[in-house]
């Protein structure tokens, strides 16, 4: 099938018509229509579709008599909240329509290829990135990843139950793992560097550091039109002031930090607020730069609220090392696209990704394809035709590379 | 029945365990608990109860023969989210309190009394203060009123049919005003101004001019991992901006202004938001001080949107003007109180009450009781034993000069 009519297939499901944006939460019925259409294009294709015990889809094009380990490609199909249709989408039906373009040209593979669709990458309903990565490779213990709970309080244990899958099951999977001989993720760029560069595709050198934080301000909960300024211990000042000196801290660090999620509480528009929490977001190249300017803002914060009365609990969340993705993959992977005559720039990407968190266990390499909006994670994200069929060429030429020996 | 025994028989419904607050939405479980209680009250005393058109509730003391406007006192007993046990609590049981302690005494009145509750005075669920007495008194429009929608998106019309009420009924209701003479309200006080003073009980000049504006700013939504500080469009930024000017301009116009409540979407830790809202109170002794000083909190908010090309979208949400309480009336209150050997000295406030919806359509006047921490709209409102004990001598005797003629 050709990339074009596969993208649409996949295209309506778990779209959010009032804002143009993706809603597929794991394990909701956007989330099943999504797994549905995998295991539909598995079985069109005579691939075996298994759904491993943490959720992660698999499609095998199984190599009878080969002992070597497989030749992985794939994403993810979650979304971020109103997220775009690209983000996870574009690797999986790329690494479909790569096993087209491969069958077409009579391509006999010497050892197994797979496409992977893993689970919650975003995070986007239980807050922990990559969870099914991570619980694939043993990186979160499986009683954490149960008890992990949505905003309504609905824990994956249920979510996962409710959807006819064993939470018992999670946890890392060695057998699979042992299985696999390299994974490359296609992923859409999220950012502009391909379009600086004019090139469709580019290759994945690391992932930067990155991690979570929570702050926490805690003031007094007091009545807005009867509390004088200077009586008050209102948290929503110091978490505003650290806002800024969050911005202003990166920007000196050359690093990147946002606060995209904020809850005051009680939130009503005639009290003030008894306590204020922030969600930081901060990525740099390496762990003692990342380190460091959190470190900072984390003290800025602390001042803030000491200077409205107010303190601040800070705690983290999560946090990823730095990841250098195996440098003779790396190479292949350049060897075979420049054989196409497909120059690939060789980019660092803040963003968190499952080939980041496999690395650690088997050779893994990335693919970016270019994005000329630069805009991800929201409804503009976008790759134009042109471009996503160089990814699927590009993606079959690695593959192809990978898996003729 | 004594102050005490009265107060506790309130006090367990609708108090949520985990925050030591009350939750008394309308038309909610809790809100039907305090209904019940007062129509109990009301029938224990030989009351007559009603509850009119707008869900507000009355038990009226019958004075068969008089043609005179009957004397109403009370206040309400829904709370902010997580309030304190008595703010509009204490205006209704020292309002019952009060009518014991004159039937003790042999108090035989020349007009009816009547004691009230009025509906929504928090704007708690539906976002409007004084919701009740606005839908009496016409200030608001029947259609608006039934459209106004809580958190869950659940109409006020539907919430008052489940609770049994029929929202077609909503309106003015010019029968039930004219039968009133004048209405004084209880509350406690909050704010420090008494204990400063030294007295128990203080008498309400004004209310301040006051409103609610939200501000809505918009940018781009992005990836927090991939996008450049220097390309984002983060409305969070000058949200935060904002807040901080806000407080720098109140204190700079001597006024009050309060941010408690925000809403960042999509509100996912690991994208830059595409809109962020937050709802300024602000409050000024008089409207000129008030709009002035809002016209400006507009203006830095615009200023800081543009710096990180972001827009923002100022809309007043409500404005009550400055309201003067009837002078004649705050005279006999004084009067009243100083013959009892109460010392009770006269007040502005910045909270919206009832009081103050009523106050252009009949003579009223509040009285205010003592409240030690200050703290108002959070659990640690409070008022002592014998404060309270004061509030109803106080109320009874302002009631016995009111209904003697």
């Amino acid at each position: 099938m050709a990339f074009a009519a596969l993208w649409d297939s996949l295209l309506p499901l778990g779209r959010y018509a009032p804002t143009g944006g993706y809603r597929r939460f794991s394990w909701t019925e956007a989330d099943a229509a999504c797994r549905a259409w995998f295991k539909e294009q598995a079985l069109e294709r005579g691939l075996r579709a298994t759904c491993d015990r943490n959720g992660n889809l698999w499609a095998w094009w199984d190599c009878p008599g080969s002992r070597l380990g497989a030749i992985a490609t794939g994403s993810h199909l979650d979304s971020v909240p109103d997220g775009g249709a690209f983000d996870g989408p574009l690797g999986v039906v790329s690494a479909f329509a790569a096993i087209d373009l491969l069958r077409a040209g009579g391509f006999v593979p010497a050892r197994p290829l797979a496409v992977a669709a893993f689970s919650e990458e975003e995070g986007g309903r239980f807050g922990l990135a990559c969870l099914g990565s991570r619980l694939l490779t043993g990186v979160i213990a499986p009683d954490a990843a149960r008890g992990l709970t949505d905003a309504s309080g609905v824990s994956l244990a249920s979510a996962m139950t409710a959807a006819g899958l064993d939470p018992a099951g999670l946890g890392p999977d060695e057998e699979l793992l042992a299985g696999l001989g390299a994974f490359v993720e296609l992923h859409i760029e999220q950012g502009s560097a391909l379009t600086g560069q004019g090139a469709a595709v580019g290759i994945a050198e690391a992932i930067w550091a990155h991690g979570r934080w929570r702050l926490d301000f805690s003031g007094r909960a007091d009545h807005a039109g009867t509390t004088r300024l200077e009586d008050r211990r209102d948290p929503m000042l110091p978490f505003a002031a650290t806002v800024l000196s969050a911005r202003r801290i990166a920007a000196e660090h050359r690093m990147l930090a946002t606060v995209g999620k904020v809850i005051a509480s009680p939130g009503a528009v005639n009290a003030i607020s008894s306590s204020v929490s922030g969600w930081l977001d901060a990525r740099a190249p390496h762990e003692p730069a990342l380190e460091a300017a959190v470190a900072e803002i984390g003290q800025a914060a602390e001042e803030h609220a000491a200077l409205h009365g107010a303190r601040c609990d800070v705690r983290r969340e999560s946090f990823t090392p730095r990841v250098e993705f195996d440098a003779g993959l790396r190479q292949r992977l350049g060897g075979a696209l420049s054989a196409r005559g497909i120059a690939a720039p060789v980019l660092p990407t803040g963003a968190g990704h499952d080939a980041g968190i496999l690395a650690a266990w088997l050779p893994t390499a990335m693919l970016f394809v270019r994005n000329p909006t630069g805009v991800s994670h929201a409804p503009a994200e976008h790759a134009g035709a042109a471009d996503c069929e160089t990814g699927v060429v590009a993606l079959a030429a690695v593959l192809a590379e990978l898996a003729s020996r």
